[in-house]
């Protein structure tokens, strides 16, 4: 089940959650308007990366789990504006990873650096991040601000420790962990965190929910992962086996490793060394790496979910655990 | 006279400032330390581009200029925490943009894009960023927040209206204007405004000195064009002529070709268009457009000094009408 067929699921709550994300849209779409034209179109062909909208849908929810409701009365424009902030920032790390890692196509969509160069894409991205803090700082509350920071500065780092890993063929678990933890998870929780904040959760649920964010952040990141190798580029609308070309080492890569014997991990070098796709999905599908890389996911959402126990039962708490599935099942 | 020779003409005072930017040194470099070796490297590297602290200093002196104050007593913290906060952006938007001129030389010393790459020059860029609004969000201001958002809106603006005007060879001077303005101005007013707000300034009082900043940061920056084309490398630590190859019209190019005729404008475009450097140069020097330009940037200068009127007499206003006109024999 997808993550938006997760949300319908439940009906009242899923159109409640139909309507925040239009008026989430609009907040996103005013704040982003410029008097120039040409920003405005950029900003239009960046909207075709908004898809699954999973951020702002995690601020709304973990907002409404923590009071324990499912109605419109509990929200109010700061869930929207929040909202709107951490998706501008998610944006922001697209745009700025795809001049990264080179990439052509996102979404199926060329990239704003394959259609108008780094430099507009440079450009682009901290125009987004600018707006972003901008758009925060008129919550009036510095402490969301605060929060805010340590997030990009969390992110900025896990893409730190991720450029100075490349292409190293040693790379362990912890440190791909920590690169994932630091690159998804942290914003992900904060999207939690700052959703309970504004739901005024005291510091336990606050605190739970934002490992339940970072843990399923994680999961969510593997499937990404698990994806880039064996997913279908008319679903993903990426092309197969990018990180392979980026020389990033991933967790069905690392459980491939660490299962082989000596001469096997010679021919694991010299196929990841060569860039060799086909054999690398052949030794792949030979080895049990993908079901233990699955293993580690599903535990990781299992671990996330537990999060949840201290919160009020009710819709909410439920959709938040149906969506920490759906992360397991996901095509694109 | 340069910057710092003026600012230690005024002994106390420079004394005080000398002092000052040694506490705003520390507090730059704690917080940008990391745990990670790597980034730490990155930010020691890019610590010779602080250079003349220009931005600092001012955020310093319009405080006290506001406060009629040349004491030690009227600074705290928060000064030197803003002051931080407008040199790591000014830093962010040097790393940016030298990824933007693909340049691999600033202040003598090699740019991150040319020494690590541009992907390590967005992440650094991205870095300093969100350490800034991080350490600004520590004030507990929101206002502030807002405030600087609102600057880095602008600047990213600029760029963008840089961008589009690339090898535009009929751009107005209104045009440059306003990009300089973006650029430049609005961090340089931004810094002047907000000093102001810390000592407690009444609206006029910021304002002014906002105008103030405003103004003399578009005539350091037309002083800056004046050096791309006219300065000596082993002083400038920048090679000449560097706008011309990017595509830049600055000012005293624009009151070149204002000032041909018709065949005089083929010959112009010709040069401009080739990027011949030493025939440009000729035509430069036997036109009146440099001595036009820099009357330009004492109008500007002019202008700026006029706003301080309405703050009160004393060694810190001295000095900020000083140090607005040490802008026009500036040589790097």
């Amino acid at each position: 089940m997808s993550l938006i067929d997760t949300v319908i699921s439940n009906k009242s709550l899923g159109i409640l959650l139909v309507e925040e994300l239009d008026l989430i849209g609009d907040v996103f779409k005013k704040h982003l308007h410029s008097q120039d034209d040409d920003v405005n179109d950029l900003c239009m062909h960046i909207e075709r990366y908004r898809g699954k909208m999973l951020r702002p849908t995690l601020v709304i929810l973990s907002s409404l789990a923590t009071m324990g409701s499912d109605s419109r009365e509990a929200l109010d424009d700061r869930h929207r504006v929040l909202a709107a902030v951490v998706e501008m920032i998610h944006m922001a790390t697209l745009v700025h990873d795809d001049i990264l890692d080179e990439s052509d196509v996102r979404r199926g969509g060329a990239t704003v650096n394959s259609l108008h160069g780094n430099d507009v894409a440079v450009m682009l991205g901290d125009y987004l991040i600018s707006k972003s803090f901008h758009l925060c700082s008129t919550l009036g509350d510095p402490s969301i601000n605060l929060a805010l920071g340590e997030v990009t500065n969390t992110l900025c780092e896990g893409e730190v420790i991720q450029l100075q890993n490349k292409n190293d063929l040693d790379m362990k678990q912890d440190v791909y962990l920590d690169i994932v933890g630091r690159k998804t998870g942290s914003l992900i929780g904060a999207c939690c965190y700052l959703g309970a904040v504004l739901g005024g959760g005291d510091d336990e649920h606050c605190e739970s929910l934002r490992l339940f964010g970072e843990e399923m952040g994680i999961a969510f990141q593997i499937t990404d992962d698990v994806l880039d190798l064996m997913g279908k580029t008319e679903i993903t609308g990426k092309s197969v086996g990018r990180d392979l070309d980026l020389g990033k080492l991933t967790l069905p890569l690392i459980k491939l490793r660490d299962g082989l014997d000596e001469s096997g991990r010679r021919e694991f070098n010299r196929i990841v060394g060569s860039r060799d796709k086909s054999d690398l999905i052949e030794l792949l599908n030979s080895s049990n790496a993908l079901n233990e890389t699955m293993k580690t996911a599903r535990e990781m959402v299992v671990k996330a979910q537990s999060r949840l126990d201290v919160l009020p039962a009710g819709p909410a708490r439920e959709l938040l655990l149906e969506l920490s599935k759906s992360v397991l099942t996901r095509h694109s």
